[in-house]
């Protein structure tokens, strides 16, 4: 295999997916596909972490962000696409693991404390909200992934998996799993529609799935500078969210459009509407596509079990060595 | 069916059983095969809990286990009996009751903090160590288990299998599962040979592996009654372990033997003998069946892959439901 390495990433089923995700990790996801070897997975059980109580929407939510995640291009003759649940081995894995990983590292990690306060909306203090690192070391071991795609944030995350790694080798005495390292990559942040961190929660998103209409009517009520009244008026970029969308969206056009808002040469009506057609590019193609997969859920389904089958393959292989080096293969 | 429920239980493997084990719960499995549909299980994840820093006697220890179940009378054409890792199903029903378990269940539970201090030797503030409750709970549920033998150490431990089965019915709105009650069997509680509980850590026990010479050494080397010095003493029943053996082994000539020892008309050498020849109507047997079957061992395999299929249909079966009721059988 001449590829690079092993990759490994997940999304949780969270329902269609909005622009920020797709600048945030689907778009880094596509582009990986061609340089390592990727397994890109559901995480629907992560989900059930915070989301055990109302599990209503879960099959539409997965559809939704696999018909995304092929809109956007993940391809499944380079990826391996699958469902976590639909891998009893991560469960095995996850309960393993458990074994061995000292309370202290699960309530010291530094996103424990923080999500708890974020949800108090929620019941979480579960035993499987407090294990959810464990189970994404299962989930990144299981494929002995050398790189996980990341944001700064979640570098701690990966260290705890290290330290799995490193815990389980040294118990059993073996080389078994690898190491993963982080794979930093820059990606594009895009704010929400009022300029907030774009999210679900905050209403400010741009989903994939959105309809051109319905995108061109989300962008043409964003707010701009608030300062400048009439059209000739000099604005400021600097704190209008159409702008921020314009450097993500109108590449060359960029440098124009900043100098007509800061001479009062362009009113932001017709701005936004050149940010509609340049954020079309990339959503109303996309959202065409979408709508095809959706029509296609066979294909979609049996996409899944191919990917589920390959990646079935290598977990079983994985906890064969895994229950060796434990002495738990009686059989 | 015409049988009057469905039970499960299981052990740890810690390598041959001795006689508190066999009084203390395998004679009552064996007998309660023809009452009840049974499953009977090797509790090799839980074994994990306490033991996952040393695994290397692990396989061992389970055909230790298994060939003493066997000469004892479990009857894998009565009984079900198989191996807990073999059934991934445990590990998935263990993760998806962890996500709606919280974490006070388990800190709360009567046994968890006892078993922290008695096991200082151990590093058991383990994230699976706090969760084995929950385990527990799955491997009761996954057969839904009319009934579980338990001592009244244990009640708390299946109450809290009840309030995970009654949570979980309520959060997924249905009735997946039965709410298990204890059997409460008076076990026949045996002393060690020092008249402490009969343990390994203690070093009292006799096995069931041991040979009928090494059975007789163990008891002869009894301690009786301290104040005892000479035959013709009159010796105190209560305060000797031979004694309590006695009453658990030679039923008729009890009342001879107390007589005769309160009035010096025994000798402790001659007591012991009688102890001897009366244990041996059970454990001799038993150690030539249990030679018999490590003759076999490719038999007890066959035996186990019979009985870990059966388990394992019944729990695919219960995991599919579970899927459904949760929403995640997405294909």
């Amino acid at each position: 295999m001449s590829k690079k390495g092993i990759i490994l990433s997940g999304m949780r089923p969270t329902g269609s997916l909005h622009l920020g995700n797709y600048f945030g990790a689907l778009e880094n996801w596509v582009r990986l596909q061609d340089e390592y070897e990727c397994y890109y997975f559901v995480a629907d059980y992560h989900a059930l972490t915070t989301g055990y109580e109302n599990t209503d929407d879960y099959k539409d939510n997965i559809t939704n962000v696999l018909v995304d995640w092929l809109a956007a291009g993940l391809d499944p003759e380079k990826s391996t696409i699958f469902i976590q649940s639909n891998i009893k081995e991560h469960a095995e894995l996850h309960l393993l693991f458990s074994m061995n990983v000292p309370l202290s590292w699960l309530y010291r990690c530094p996103t424990y404390k923080d999500q708890l306060n974020q949800m108090k909306d929620r019941n979480i203090s579960t035993y499987g909200f407090l294990g959810y690192p464990c189970l994404q070391a299962a989930d990144i071991l299981m494929y002995k992934a050398d790189f996980v795609p990341v944001g700064e944030d979640q570098v701690p995350h990966l260290e705890l998996t290290r330290e799995i790694a490193r815990r389980f080798n040294f118990l059993y005495n073996c080389e078994l799993f690898p190491e993963p390292q982080p794979l930093l990559t820059k990606a594009k942040v895009l704010p929400g529609l009022d300029g907030r961190k774009m999210s679900k929660s905050y209403n400010n998103t741009i989903a994939l799935a959105d309809s051109p209409e319905v995108v061109q009517k989300k962008i043409m009520s964003m707010i701009t500078d608030p300062q400048r009244i009439h059209k000739t008026d000099p604005g400021n970029p600097d704190v209008c969210t159409v702008y921020a969308y314009h450097k993500l969206f109108s590449e060359d056009e960029v440098p124009e459009i900043e100098h007509n808002c800061r001479n009062g040469k362009i009113g932001c009506v017709e701005c936004k509407r050149k940010l509609v057609k340049n954020v079309a590019k990339l959503t109303t193609p996309h959202y065409e596509r979408r709508q095809e997969w959706l029509k296609r859920t066979d294909d979609v389904k049996d996409i899944i079990r191919k990917g589920d089958e390959k990646a079935r393959e290598i977990a079983a292989n994985t906890m064969s060595q895994v229950r060796k080096v434990m002495n738990i293969d009686w059989l």
